[in-house]
């Protein structure tokens, strides 16, 4: 099995972590490629970056089955592109946002979002009423911090107080980390809500619950169902 | 007053029509400038043509207000672009769709969208639920032709056609228009379903509407709300 | 143009203004009537007065097409007697609530009523679920005091001080002035909004919103489906 | 226990019914008076007509409470009145939609209502919002004939042909009696739905589940909040 | 009338008080059996106490039509094992929750669940699903206590505690006592709410309510729908 | 990695066909255990067989951690006595319906249900509230035969027709296939529905789709919320 991540922005800072974290999850015999496309914006921090992101991005999703991938993942939490890239290709794309969301639904009464830049808030909110588990979503916080600019410590001592605030002022029962920047929070964080809180809720990893839903997708072969996402006109 | 009209794709057949409709129903001294983004896809039948149009439409919003606009139209009923445009300008920015279905959530218990190609009838689903009248949303037909291929009189009539099926079986009480090419419709529809059939129902012009929409926001001194759509970092 | 306004109580203290604003919102050539119908509660502060306002304004309503007004406007918040009126006539009825709450829910992720009298915060919520925009209220708030015991500065005042509970508590990210008498207050507050807080919302005032909504509906020849809204047997 | 039923119509023709009914299902000492108000519409088959029937209707249940009253029902279905009549009085107010609803609810996966005029369809759909059960409304259906002209015999077999469309095409699985002059169908068309098809569906009566419904109530000794309904101002 | 009242669990401190006022709300000439299964667990604080509690009581279900009873009560707030009861016979089966919850709901803008074990929390907010009036749900509060433990005086104040912050914090309206252990908290709680606090709100009894809701649909011939509960294959 | 595959029924016909789907999808490495719990009802088509089958099914979740599970599947698509042995155990538990209709959500505008017991209709309707996907169900369909009596090749032809009707009429863009007894029909049903009517749409296996689901979860290190699950006290 072959799986192409799409990371849909220049700066390269989270490559090492997303692979490492992507081959760590997934099953023996998973071939993991992480690329950038070509055309991308610095990072992304509001829906004007999203947009900015993504004619790059359908660039390396149409080339994506000649290349003899399985399916594609989306990494970034807006899941920019995600239903035209879903439309251009049979094999599966998934997002990040989408994954995350629904086994938060599975797994809780109620979910948080904790992600990094206030203008995607908003869009955290629209994407679970696209996903259709909104009516499960507690709220969505976000960091208010350059996440770049702290050291992994700090990140999760911020995530830390956020996912309390959820918990306990917006009554959530999981947390589904929501910036592919948050990626080696989800264990560490975990762990601290227990012994400080004694909270044991499940923390929803970024880049490993999207991997393992496609690798399943994928092993069950079952792909977008080409009557939502219909093939476009050339 | 002075309106920008985005149309966000190449062909220019609905130029003259779109520019005519817009100067109908504007009030007098409205200023409407219709122009096509530089980069555009030929056409939009698509979330992958969506897409694609959203970077050149962006740099015309981006120049609008140094160009002394107070208002900006996105001429295409997927809102393509709408929200990363309102968080790029200050000056109110509409897309289609959404007055459109705002005017007919008002007007009857429950609307229907009649559009063109059989690839955006999830994508207006989508807008009504992030609009946030879904409820009132009946049901999304498709004409399932080439529009332009069509003389005016056999587009009325599949409109028609499409129409009586979503009052009788979807239970609509008002038609949204959903594609601008389908600008003369609305009037000629209207009578036609009063006279076959006694259906006195609002049929909702999708250039029209929206701009009398932008026009009232921009008297109101309104726009998009900046906690919703915050200044993108530069 | 001919527009009727109908305020359905007796206190003419928002006579002035209410003509003055909606003058000076409306088009040029718009003629706007405001009137007390004869039979009329002295004021409206209750789910009770706008059920004894309700037969008098029909009277008003039943008139109008006759006296050669092009539509109507029910200028109480509440929307008293709305759903009757427009099975009354053929021209376009609107409330005040209805506009305004669309005009909301297109600018902002989700938006607040402030209202004056608190009996009138579960009506607001009711009309919300009616206008199918529910999900997008964050709240209701109300004043809690006599609105025409104080000056426009404590309106004002007041006004902004529950502005910010609702945007800062309920994360409401658009202000609706839920009051006929809140309509010199629009300007005001939204400016005080962003030079205190820096929060830019939208603030959507009671008499200009309504009035902007129905001109754009006469222009473009829309009213209330009559599928929705049947002709009374006589 | 001493309940005032209320017909807020001038109409006699279900005067003899309506107490008839009443009393049959009434608890052994529950007094049932059934009135006209003085001010009220001949009969009652559209908004205009509920609006016009709420003055009067208030001004009996103004006086409820002195006559010594326990629980007030308006008996049409239309529930008109209800909210302010909730203001007025500490005794409970029952209607007539929201007690058969929420039994409709009660008792089955969805149901339908069969009204009798097509102006009352779209206010039965509101007041399922209003009473918070929507979700559950399967449909509203209508006779579309004048009831008062038809004999029993044809007012259930009309009916009973709405009910098992309701039941076949909208998936209903219990039956709202949608207009008080439908007081005698409930049982022979549970009877006859049974016969003819096995559907063996609960078939709530207009009259005599309010009548329980309010008779709970004063036994309970509850009566509405008076946070939601809040007394008038005088 | 004879009435089957099932108390899903073993402990029998609540016999007394639930015989007593059940037969103090119900009507005269109603007869009420209390029983608990032969195999109960000894009480009722988890949804796997909930599991275990429904094959005993689904076999007192079963007797019941022969034993001569009218209607079944299932006298525990989560309603363990009412849709197969349902499914197991033709009289009325009710629960506790949905009963008060349907009148909560009829009374009240919004109405609270106070419960006692933390562990039911999530349970009353899917029944508030499946009953259909989650919108109506304001909050699902717990004393957080054993309330076993607790004098009747001590049981009041702390619900007295959490009613408030219901009314004060998550706006409920009214309030279901939501464990049948708060059975005589009702009439003091509401007395204590209006004299401390001016709340005038409904209090509804986790016995009387059902009792009556139940007596009601035994006097009106309804009972559930055979449509939603198939018998089951023997 | 340990799995347990829990059948609640006595029945052994699909244990073969179990195994050995769950095997071909699971991971390597991935050990498969299918137990039926002791006490069980012979087959699971109502809620009233689902309840029974509970107990037996806790007992054989309360001792797999301590027999080394990682993992726990209830293999009925009732998703019997899910929610108690989530509280019973840290283990991740899942079970049949919801893993499916949540991968339904996520490739299709809408998905369907076609299960085989028309008594199981509703209690897949209720699960989708529960899961929190409701807004995603197109319907819920039947077979309404004894499937155990067809051979494959009807199984598979029923469940065309319902799926064809679900996407036709019910406009679905995927299918769960709502009973374990469905286990061979996927693959063959997703060819016909693209070889005869052109329909590219997903099917999602009941066995196969549940153990990728569980897999992922044991994978990432993730369990049911203990804010939501909360340990029953002994």
């Amino acid at each position: 099995m072959k799986i192409k991540i799409i990371m849909p922005f220049q700066i390269t800072i989270l490559d090492e972590a997303t692979e490492r974290t992507a081959k760590e999850y997934a099953s023996e015999g998973t071939e993991i490629i992480c690329v950038h496309p070509e055309k991308a914006p610095k990072k992304i921090a509001s829906q004007y970056d999203e947009a900015l992101a993504v004619p790059g991005l359908l660039e390396e999703v149409g080339t994506a089955e000649n290349e003899g991938f399985d399916g594609i993942l989306i990494s970034c939490f807006g899941d920019p592109g995600l239903k035209p890239a879903r439309e251009l290709v049979h094999i599966p794309v998934v997002g990040t946002c989408e994954p995350c969301m629904l086994i938060g639904a599975a797994l809780a009464q109620r979910f948080a979002v904790i992600t990094v830049p206030p203008n995607l808030v908003c869009l955290a909110e629209d994407l679970a009423k696209l996903v259709g588990v909104h009516e499960k979503l507690a709220s969505v916080r976000h960091l208010g911090v350059e996440a770049y600019t702290l050291g992994t410590k700090e990140l999760i001592q911020r995530t830390y107080e956020e996912s309390v605030k959820a918990i306990e002022q917006d009554r959530a029962h999981a947390l589904v980390l929501g910036c592919t920047c948050l990626l080696d929070v989800a264990i560490p964080l975990h762990k601290k809500l227990i012994e400080t809180k004694g909270y044991d809720v499940p923390v929803i990893d970024p880049v490993g619950a999207p991997v393992k839903f496609l690798e399943s997708l994928i092993v069950l072969r079952l792909s977008q169902s080409k009557l939502t996402y219909m093939e476009p006109e050339k």
